[in-house]
């Protein structure tokens, strides 16, 4: 069994971005800029784009967090967009979800310009990448294919299951494993809450990639030998013996599943790692792009 | 073995569009505009234009052909282009493929105004597709579910294998039917050239859809009793004893399949005649979406 290690393939993609920025330094250019939006201030938003700034820091990026009252309108809201949208100092910009009630979410997404969309949420870039052309992939299906690809697991021609249809993981990933190219060419079946016979499925995959957000779901009965998975859940639940009083769960009953596994991502550690530096990378993709 | 009718229910939908029209004249409304245009003289390109053409004539459309000559420059087709999206009066157009090859011919579907694109091939209109959003849906995928929806085959949680990735069958078809919605809820496996053990695929299959072009692949060792067949090929076969010196084949051995079959559809008169139907499906939503 060969661990696919997040945390240790995130921190090499972050190096070979710092060596890049400080070529561009070196070049007498201006570093890649990412701008970050959060409204209001739950908690669970501010550690997240608390890392993305850090990580910022870390690379040798400019970035930029730019915190909103809880109770912005949204016609404010879509102001502040213009002006990412405009200010050309900005190569990439998120905004942090879930955004508050009163706001429609959709309308807030689609008012990014698609060349400035690192998270790849708008569906000009989702179009794009279904349709082979240069795109921002979001984050986590992009850190899923850099694992795949960088630990050379075999995917052309391998039957490759994905449970969970979301349109930031399931679908994206069902996409990109089966075109062409790096981690691509497989057969992929994309099962979800309607599917019946899960259970046949998952044991015939080469592949299993599990989005699906239920605790330790996928056992070891579910899976054949030698089979490669990639577990995307990421679920607090209640441990009372910890620190915290949570552990961080995947999708993967892990201990039972490596013993059958050729490669497994564990959790934490495996595909979450991974996403920040895809951040970092599509940042790096839109100065690039956008200078040509 | 009932049989998926695409000449009937594609007649249907044109005489539920003639009505549309009809209640858009009586309310002293324009009628929906599709202009067309054709670069060259080809044959094919020419007989598919002008089928188009007649079609719009039947349900009460305006249509426009704008016939280029073969050597004309890029740059004055995306004139032509731009003179299209900004055209108040049309509201949707399409390209007909293949360009001639001095022409960039993605350059040339990106400068289409996404909401004039009733080919559905843009990204903003894929990727809106994808995302579940309100989309233009390429004409053939967008025909085989009204066939789905209107036969009533149920496709919630069946096993449905597609055969081909090709950006305007295979991939639009095989996201549309594992999504929520109708003739949706499948869960979806596609496969191509690169796919290993394809037989063992087609055979657990509740639905099939074949998008291969190579004529009477599918036969009826390769189905299980009761399955569901969609044949989108159209591959022209030499026959010297036709008329026409050749005949249409699908992608399927149609009676050896369709003895098998719950549902079938014919080639000729299944997923084809369904196109031009969808296509103007698609300019009657272009004029409602663009006016409201």
């Amino acid at each position: 069994m060969k661990l696919l290690d997040g945390k240790k393939t995130s921190t090499e993609i972050k190096e070979e971005i710092k060596l890049k920025v400080t070529a561009i330094k070196t070049a007498g250019e201006r570093v890649p800029h990412l701008a970050a939006v959060l409204v209001g201030d739950d908690g669970a938003s501010l550690t997240y784009v608390g890392s993305k700034v850090r990580s910022c820091k870390y690379v040798g990026f400019e970035s930029t967090l730019i915190r909103l009252e809880e109770d912005i309108t949204e016609e404010a809201l879509l102001l502040k967009i213009d002006e990412l949208n405009q200010n050309e100092n900005i190569d990439g910009y998120i905004v942090q979800l879930p955004l508050p009630k009163h706001i429609n979410e959709e309308r807030v997404l689609l008012a990014i310009d698609p060349k400035k969309d690192v998270d790849g949420f708008h569906p000009a870039n989702f179009g794009r990448m279904a349709l082979d052309l240069d795109a921002f992939i979001p984050a986590t299906p992009f850190g899923i294919i850099q694992l795949l690809e960088r630990y050379e697991v075999p995917t052309s021609g391998k039957h490759c299951l994905v449970v969970g249809r979301s349109h930031i993981v399931g679908r994206p990933i069902s996409i990109l494993m089966s075109q062409k190219g790096p981690a691509g060419d497989a057969t992929v079946t994309l099962a979800h809450s309607r599917t019946q016979n899960l259970k046949s499925l998952t044991k015939q995959a080469d592949i299993v990639v599990m989005a699906l957000g239920i605790p330790e779901f996928l056992t070891a009965d579910m899976v054949k030998e030698g089979v490669t998975v990639i577990d995307v859940g990421i679920t607090r639940v209640a441990d009372e013996s910890h620190p915290k009083g949570y552990v961080i769960k995947g999708d993967v009953a892990f201990d039972e599943v490596a013993a059958k596994a050729n490669y497994i991502t564990p959790v934490p550690g495996g595909v979450g790692p991974m996403t920040i530096a895809m951040l970092l990378q599509n940042t790096l993709l839109a100065k690039q792009w956008n200078q040509s």
